[in-house]
């Protein structure tokens, strides 16, 4: 076994990393997605807040792996994996592995709830973003043919449930649209009659960070004008009313609920259930092995590993996790083949930042915590840095130098199938 | 009758020109167009073949009608134009009206079969060029699952059929993916196996130019590997074989059909068929005015005027007639206030270009007639300054300095429900 096969299901954070660092190894990999192009999820609330154009955080796969002699791309969507005979079917055909590495990420968690599924909007695929801008957009318009004061009211509450950062960094862009776009190119609506509510069931938002960062951005929000609801979580939906029920026995009508509450691990058909942990995750070894395989490894938002001292009910379901297990596993996988024993992984947190607006982000680094102007720069800084590629980059950077100069989020465009009952 | 009030259905080039020219005019204005964005046509084939995304050809509505005043946009689809009781009904509500200028355009011309409607793709709207994009790129993928030779073929055969400019251009952009792309990205693949075809019923390709450029042209799509089939026609197509027959009795297997061989106008509910002249138009008189209309215009694609000297068979259905024809009729409507008499429309004929691909294009201004380099660069130059808007511009700018340098067509992202049948 000179040249292994190493088949790759997904290719987000932590696939495209895992690849990055066998690239001219000896191992001959199959990378598959569903999609043909890497996302750079942290900015996707960009996308649709109308800040950005898809093409901005989303890079094409095969421009990546064209680089990659030992690598071949498949846009394919997985079918079943087999492990008893090292198999993976797919939309193009069955892909034996000597090696598999499950990265298949994580999707929104809605609990069980159908209505809620059926009827929220979701933030974690292009698509998704792209609806959200549309459908706001849409809702705007919408506003400006309707008499009726109610009515206007339900159109312009814009609800987003959970208080981390997609819902943080949502709720602020959503304000910037109230505070900046309806004065400019809604005049006709009166911007108060927009309201965009913040909904978090634990007792603050971005709870993964401290309590200060916590409160700060709670402050910036409610600067902004956004209505945050902390301690409490939706019990009910009825789209046909629009009547959102929340556990305080309050109600928000609205039309549009953006669901940010929860992210589970998006597992394949064919693994036994017996596999799977908390949050819908796969139970990993220290090396980020399916408990009991040798050949079949799980990394990113799809992986359970209790073995890490200092964090001990799982990593969190971050990039940052993702990234360093994409590398870790790339290194384990280089010593197998010199069989060198393996390193266990150990996520070193390098700190975690979010913005709300302009000028108004949070950011940590182990001890250090900085708020404001210095913590909204460095965190344009490194987002612009880490999107993958130079073109995406300078289009990013034209795009925020805009959006920073004028105030305006430029790419308002509803791109999809009119909606009949826009009246 | 101080403020009269003005109603636009379409913001194209021409209903845009006329707004334009009566910022801040006595008329109250108000535009309707089922898109919240103006889409610069001429483009789009950069968009569905990946040079550009979306958002460099389009523009927000709203953002250019802030700046005026006397204006106020309606995102809205027309149901039906009342003449009689001078009303437009809409999906925001009935619209009353003291003068209606109905700018809705052309779309694409199957000449009745429907068939070919269902069957072929269109380039006419940005979700057609999106959907274009997204489909090439699938076809791609789909022909790398593929082991039978003549599937593959059938596959990589892309035919577009009619040799205007979108239909040279379109070939000239696929011809350049043929060439530059799938050797990069698509090693696997034999680019030998792809195959581009334009079909031309007429003896020549652009035949609204001069023989000189046609014949240029030909050379030039020759010279880049598109099979070009001039006499020719469609005589059908079978989706479920992928037969297309031509009319000299030869037949391509091809899945992928882009048509472009003709438009007719977008008339509307509601007017007598009475008005429509050649080419679904609707009769206007040297005024543009409605045939028996004081207060009815019609202006662009849409407008069939014979008044005009030199096109006694009507004009062009090309942006520089429609932006004339919005112009004169801004001008008119300001004379009108003023109790002077009306100037007839005379189209004066700047010239006209096409591009083929890089520094392939042809150009005639008057007696002047350029090709390669020059009129490339000229296209080029040209393009850049007609987008609408400095950000646009910029973006359009950035991101064919690229695509001139690094030969990629960068936006290369399948966005859209993902197809089962890939395999």
């Amino acid at each position: 076994m000179n040249s292994p096969h190493l088949v790759v299901i997904g290719c987000g954070f932590a696939g495209l990393e895992l690849i990055k660092h066998l690239n001219k190894s000896p191992y001959r990999i199959t990378v598959l997605d569903k999609n043909n192009y890497f996302n750079f999820q942290p900015l996707m609330y960009q996308v649709a807040s109308g800040g950005l154009g898809p093409d901005a955080i989303a890079y094409p796969l095969r421009k990546i792996i064209s680089k990659m002699p030992n690598v071949t791309f498949r846009m394919a969507e997985v079918l079943e994996v087999d492990l008893k005979n090292n198999t993976v079917k797919t939309t193009v055909g069955d892909i034996p592995f000597d090696y598999l590495c499950i990265a298949t990420g994580a999707k929104t968690n809605f609990f069980g709830n159908k209505v809620l599924e059926t009827h929220c909007m979701q933030l974690k695929s292009i698509p998704d973003a792209l609806d959200i801008r549309s459908d706001i957009l849409q809702e705007l318009e919408k506003a400006l043919s309707e008499t009726d004061t109610g009515k206007i009211k339900r159109i312009l509450n814009f609800v987003i449930v959970g208080g981390g950062p997609t819902g943080v960094e949502t709720a602020g862009a959503l304000a910037e649209i109230k505070n900046h776009v309806i004065p400019a190119d809604y005049k006709e609506l009166d911007p108060s009659l927009m309201q965009v509510y913040l909904i978090e069931a634990s007792h603050r938002v971005l709870s993964a960070m401290s309590e200060i960062s916590s409160a700060k951005a709670e402050e910036y929000l409610k600067e902004l004008g956004v209505n945050v609801l902390t301690n409490t979580s939706v019990t009910a939906y009825d789209p046909s009313s629009g009547i959102l029920t929340l556990s305080d026995g309050s109600v928000v009508e609205t039309d549009t609920v953006i669901w940010t509450a929860g992210v589970m691990g998006k597992t394949l058909e064919g693994i036994d259930t017996h596999y799977i942990a908390k949050g819908n995750r796969y139970k990993v070894d220290a090396f980020n092995r399916l408990e009991g395989f040798e050949n079949v490894f799980v990394i990113g938002d799809l992986a359970y590993m209790t073995a890490d001292e200092a964090y001990p009910n799982g990593h969190p379901m971050v990039a940052t996790v993702a990234q360093q297990q994409g590398r870790a596993l790339a290194k384990n996988l280089l010593r197998k083949l010199k069989n060198k024993p393996l390193t266990p992984f150990k996520y070193f947190n390098k700190g975690s930042m979010a913005t709300v607006g302009r000028h108004k982000a949070v950011v940590e680094i182990g001890k250090i915590k900085i708020q404001g102007y210095l913590a909204w720069f460095g965190w344009m800084f490194l987002h612009l840095m880490y999107i993958v590629g130079f073109r995406n980059r300078t289009v990013v950077f034209v795009n925020w130098l805009w959006n920073y100069f004028t105030y305006q989020r430029a790419i308002r465009l509803i791109i999809r199938p009119f909606r009949q009952n826009v009246s």
